[in-house]
């Protein structure tokens, strides 16, 4: 009888059910993740674990499912304090009366940090570990998710026109590439590009914005083909479609992703497919600003990388990716004709190794495979009226689950237990967040 | 100078905000609702309320929301404790291989109490006060609502198909027309017609549901035009399409609504909208099902009378209002290219006033108007992170809100405080729901 060695653990985690999202369509019961130096270690049976390992911290959640974290793959967090401004009107009009005279008036250092940390807040109650944040002021957003133990990539914004960052494309690669290298091998901060839609970049832009990013080895996540408007500006600019035009530049690559795009024809399906470029699908908002009708469900037969977000939060969304879940699948489903053209665990495999793929990190994150950073969320079904036997994946669509997040863990380190952010002053930012609604709510 | 004379008032309920529903549109900022005899006396500026009415119980909501509770137009609440069975399997598939036979091996009267329980309750909790419920056992379910205070329309089921509940249609009526008449009369409980879809009826069966219909005065609530292959198989089988054969039938009034239709066209659309009938929107099960898109923005256009449901929950959905106003609404923006098709407050209108309309009780329910019965749910905003003061209807669409809804009242008796429903033993709910749910997951 051979006896397998004995190895130390920081910590196992049991729980009735893990979903390690790899290999796809799993659910494994009465299982055990073991935890080392922040990655993991083993995902084996509870008797296994025991016999196998020895670790001085065990968490059980006997009736809880344990999931990857989920991956908000672009987000624009700070606008959640302008939530509702202009409710009620068309997007363009609420765009240039209320929410562009706010940024111009408030978007500032202070701003983002309150916005922020209030967005920071709702994801990681609702079970995001990780986002890629696109908005101003990346070096507030770095700093405060490092603060908060949060795992986020921050965008390196790429503009022509002045905005309350940077006066123009000189001013954005040097200020990107200084927080770019602050956080070089940072354990929890990552950045990207973030740039403005093609049609409002020129070629020379691009092309510098392509060696940038083939240099630093960082993704490139863009606005791209988001309504039908864009697609037809971009053909009478440049005779091409704006897809066409990133792709003749170069820029059209694995670390490409085309964010909220909506006009998909098939053979741009086939394009980005062919290169692994990601699409960032924000369902809530393309929806509410009746953008365009994404071919979810042809997009992910021809095999393009699709991850999931909530994008800006000013029209009163928010940063739950369990709402973004549930209404991808739905549409998926209700557009297509095939009630199962988005089921669950595709939906929730978006939501995670979709999101770390469109981040750069498919290798680190985004599933429980031995190697991968312990970024993880248990969820209590219990609460729901199911028991946990009857617990299916198809309930991650529905209901209250983002308010039954328990347990969220970053890296190995625990950042929500029972419920409770454990490294945010919540009362504090719900204070502040509440100032600058006020703030933004008067004339 | 005159006084206006001093009321005797059972309660005054002071809040941040009242949202009446009628006018529509409109919000009012530190107002008193005052009830009396269950019913609303008057709604009014707080001063004014305590100089005129005299009372020994106030309820103090200085920072809430008071709406008219929502009226949840179309369920089939029992069915929740089939939540999840087959998921991921086509609809049709779903339902012969496990639906189905579920139904058939376990509904009987047990099963409809512990699940009709557990749907009150979450109906309760998400701000729900009246139901139609349209499902096996209406006698039990009729008892229930009564045990547990809370409004409901019971359906007398008609099928010509034997089923649990009856052997045929002369059964069917007999059965239905006994609870009809035991409930007459009674403060919280109405009756409907329930029949199967028109194609699964004779013109002999429908004629005499029309005589019944008419003759109790209550409404039918018809499944019709739910997908494009009922409308096709209803022109093969009598050469009209369902809506017009209803009409043709005498069926088409003030009391037809077409639960679950999808397929309208403009002139089904001018149809229901001259008869002031119905249309029972239920979002999430029609995308679930990939039953097709209503087309709500050119309803609403057509000034067809629309409610809000949530129809079965076997499918892993919950009978939550809020989530199908906000799905509504993003649906109707999304699906018509106009943003602003459906706003909050139309939304609203539709989950309140709207359901009061197609139960019939359009004249009692869904708006706070003086003389209509004391009907009520309270929202505390302040734990969605939004100062009350920032705080729109749009709000209502988005987060948590089906959370937050603090207390509710049914006919001036409150049935909801702090979100604990006090005529629910909710421990005993969750263990009874979950037995079922482990008995129906075994093989």
């Amino acid at each position: 009888m051979t006896h397998a060695p004995v190895n130390q653990a920081d910590l196992i985690i049991r729980a009735r059910w893990i979903v390690p999202v790899e290999p796809a369509g799993t659910s494994l019961r009465d299982h055990a993740l073991v935890i080392g130096d922040g990655r993991i270690l083993a995902l084996l049976p509870q008797a296994e674990a025991t016999r196998r390992f020895r670790t001085g911290s065990v968490v059980d959640r006997p009736q809880h499912v344990l999931l990857p974290g989920l991956v908000n793959a672009h987000t624009r967090s700070a606008t959640c304090l302008m939530r509702g401004l202009g409710a009620g009107l068309p997007p363009l009009e609420r765009q240039q009366r209320h929410v562009g005279p706010a940024e111009a008036r408030w978007v500032a250092p202070g701003f983002i940090r309150d916005g922020t940390r209030l967005a920071m807040l709702e994801m990681l109650r609702s079970g995001t570990t990780c986002f890629g944040d696109s908005y101003y002021f990346p070096d507030a957003v770095a700093a405060l998710a490092v603060e908060h133990q949060m795992r986020a990539s921050v965008g390196m914004l790429v503009s022509e026109r002045p905005t309350p960052w940077a006066q123009g494309t000189d001013e954005c690669f040097a200020r990107g590439l200084a927080i770019h290298d602050q956080y070089r091998g940072h354990a929890l901060l990552r950045t990207h590009f973030a740039p403005d839609t093609a049609n409002a970049l020129g070629d020379a832009t691009l092309r510098h914005l392509r060696l940038l990013a083939d240099e630093l080895d960082v993704p490139v996540h863009m606005p791209l083909h988001t309504t039908a408007e864009e697609v037809r500006q971009g053909i009478a600019l440049h005779g091409l479609r704006p897809l066409e035009r990133v792709a003749e530049l170069g820029l059209l690559t694995a670390g490409l992703s085309a964010v909220r795009a909506t006009e998909i024809s098939a053979e741009d399906s086939a394009r980005l497919a062919t290169s692994s470029a990601s699409v960032v699908h924000c369902p809530t908002i393309t929806l509410l600003q009746a953008a365009g009708l994404t071919p979810l469900a042809s997009l992910a037969r021809a095999g393009v990388r699709i991850a999931l977000a909530s994008g800006g939060t000013d029209a009163g969304n928010r940063p739950d990716l369990f709402d973004e879940m549930r209404l991808a699948s739905l549409l998926a489903g209700g557009l297509s004709g095939d009630a199962t053209a988005l089921p669950a665990p595709a939906a929730l495999a978006m939501a995670t190794l979709g999101g770390a793929q469109a981040l750069g990190l498919g290798e680190q994150l985004g599933s429980l495979v031995p190697g991968k950073l312990a970024d993880l969320i248990c969820i209590d079904p219990g609460s729901s009226g199911m028991a946990a036997d009857g617990w299916t994946l198809a309930q991650l669509l529905h209901g209250d689950i983002a308010k039954q997040v328990s347990d969220s863990w970053i890296g190995g380190r625990q950042v929500l237990e029972d419920g409770r952010a454990l490294f945010f002053d919540e009362a504090a930012v719900l204070a502040a967040a509440q100032a600058w609604q006020q703030r933004l709510g008067s004339p």
